[in-house]
């Protein structure tokens, strides 16, 4: 069963080749440091996505002479003509990263190949101009260097990077925009639910729809997030953390949230565990920690260390399979899992005005999750080194 | 059979009450002319949504002070921190509308409460902070009385106003966007085709979806646009004009590029035609313009007057009835509706490489077309009176 199916691209949505234009040339970067240097805040009161760092990282693309240089300057608001792209018609994309410090002192990302990947991929979703990857990797290294006071050195801290690309052009006519600007900003964070490795609960919605077939929730698109809000706002009022979003008549599991969200079932044969989530048919975005969790997961290195006996699963399956997998005692573990989040636990699932329990562990989370956890923790933070997942800034 | 559903609102949208911090008070507002007042540009130079006048409206919203004093002052760049919702959750909701003057030398706006309902919908479907539609309005009228200079006067030209709500809450973290920015732009528009009346060709497209039920598609939500512009693109490429949106396995038609989609087709009992458009199931924007036709189509004395006999119907409806009605010789015209463009007619519809015909005529437009794009502009500028459609701005 193939775990890396990350990589989901049909022909219409090929960005156009590589040419001069669509190069962002890094050896040609500026870099203009702030004069008056925040002081960094103590870990434990950052909120996530709240404190920003002293500089971002920018460039603009223009049809006739492409990227521009780029730039690492002080943060500071964007200004924008009020007919621009990016706020009438949303064309926006975004990827969020990590970047750790290791216990040698350097800084390192994620498998941020996979994020650039993705982020090239909605841009030509939303037709936005091509965008240069590998450039695009190179100027936010050159950003957590500028910014490595910021990374926090607590365990399960990190320096959450935001790559984001928004359309500029400057009219109302209802077409693809043909200016874009790149722009990098970087939060120092803490945990992403402020209650720790507590686990989060869910309300199943099917009311309301975060992503179809044909659309964008394959894609890390701007406009797949506010329509979350609202049902968020509902799941919140009836005391739950997240939603738990279903598709279609037969209510088919999908996220978490803004998460991807997993299921640890006991198998009937006896042979361990199914770790199962929805496949990537393109209602489902395409976590980097959802394919490492799931490469991980089908590593026997990974299973024999911790105990573990994991069957990775990328299958549909339905609220009604959750209700009866919880009842037959063979539901284990609920996890969201994300950048942000990394792992968490489910502990129940609202649905239809009774609860799906999850069991609960005393560590918050239970065996897989936080076995899963810790191995990613250890490979993020330079303690692990696993197929070249941690990437060294230099 | 009921023509005016322009109002669906589920329990869970409905904005919280009108209280004081939701109020826009416009007896505070502030004007604050340019000094520097642009030179106006031939009519027929105009392309839509590229010239913009003097002058804008803006308010913005706090959640514990509530709406700002609102203000008139010189058309300029916002200044956005580049964390915002609007540019990472597209929490973006807007209207189009347009400004006519009259024979009495008085601007117009046609129907505007209907915009500012669905601007209210449209906010609290993305959870953004309540939108006091009538303030929204005077504030409007305001700006248009500010900018009457820049309406043209040339028949079928107007200023086209384009009030926008953008979310403004400078965080990452994936919730509601507590602060917003309402503000309106104003652009002196001509045909939205370049083409004029000439009729547009549209390419039937499944494999990307732009709406689904429990989604957005109702809404006027900014996140519903740019994902449309890849397949508009490909559309391009294959000669075609616009998308035709198809939805499900049975390939519903649902709606044409931004715009709602009307047939005509000759009933089998001989009784004039049936004015066929797709019902608000959650997929359709209940457009101003289509409600407006569909009035039109069911009053007996339009019908007289033109010389027509339609049977407005609001139904699902295949590419594969669209298919039998041209090849049996019943389609007789099929219309783009909405703001910008009025009524465009289609003569061609490309689908599974080869194209359905669609009647032209030597007009541009067909009959049932003709009389409803006449009918409405008479009433927009204000050379007919019907049912109160035409609001003076005083």
């Amino acid at each position: 069963m193939a775990v890396e199916k990350v990589t989901p691209c049909t022909p219409n949505e090929v960005t156009e080749p590589n040419d001069d234009v669509s190069r962002l040339d890094i050896s040609r970067l500026s870099v203009s440091l702030t004069e008056s240097p925040k002081a960094l805040l103590a870990p434990e009161t950052l909120r996530f996505g709240m404190t920003f760092t002293d500089h971002m990282a920018v460039a603009t693309y223009d049809p006739s002479t492409g990227w521009s240089n780029p730039e690492i300057k002080p943060y500071a608001p964007l200004t924008l003509d009020p007919a621009s792209s990016c706020f009438q018609y949303c064309s926006n994309v975004f990827e969020g990263m990590k970047a750790y410090l290791g216990p040698d002192g350097k800084a390192r990302l994620f498998r941020p190949e996979l994020n650039m990947r993705r982020l090239e991929r909605s841009a030509a979703r939303l037709a936005l101009p091509p965008i240069d990857g590998d450039g695009t990797l190179e100027l936010i290294k050159r950003l957590v260097l500028t910014e490595k006071r910021w990374i926090p050195t607590l365990q399960g801290y990190s320096l959450y990077l935001r790559p984001t690309i928004i359309g500029t052009r400057p009219s109302l006519g209802v077409a693809a925009s043909d200016h874009s600007m790149l722009y990098v900003i970087a939060s120092p964070c803490g945990p992403y639910f402020p209650q720790g490795l507590r686990p989060v609960s869910l309300l199943a919605v099917s009311d309301k729809v975060r992503a179809w077939p044909g659309g964008t929730g394959g894609y890390k698109v701007g406009g797949n997030y506010s329509p979350g809000f609202l049902p968020q706002r509902v799941a919140a009022k009836q005391g739950y953390d997240q939603v738990l979003w279903l598709f279609g008549e037969e209510k088919r599991v999908t996220e978490a949230g803004a998460m991807n969200f997993f299921v640890v079932v006991a198998r009937d044969d006896g042979d361990g565990h199914d770790f199962i989530t929805a496949p990537l048919d393109g209602t489902i975005l395409p976590g980097v920690t959802r394919a490492s969790c799931l490469a991980l997961a089908s590593d026997p290195a990974f299973n024999n260390t911790a105990g573990l006996n994991l069957h990775p699963v990328e299958r549909t399956y339905t609220i009604q399979d959750l209700v009866q997998w919880s009842s037959q005692g063979k539901l284990m573990e609920a996890l969201c899992i994300g950048t942000a989040a990394i792992v968490a636990a489910v502990n129940k699932i609202g649905y239809e005005g009774r609860d799906v329990s999850v069991p609960e562990h005393e560590a918050g989370l239970g065996p897989v999750g936080m076995a899963l956890r810790e191995k990613i923790l250890a490979i993020q933070d330079g303690r692990e080194e696993y197929e070249g997942w941690s990437v060294v800034c230099e």
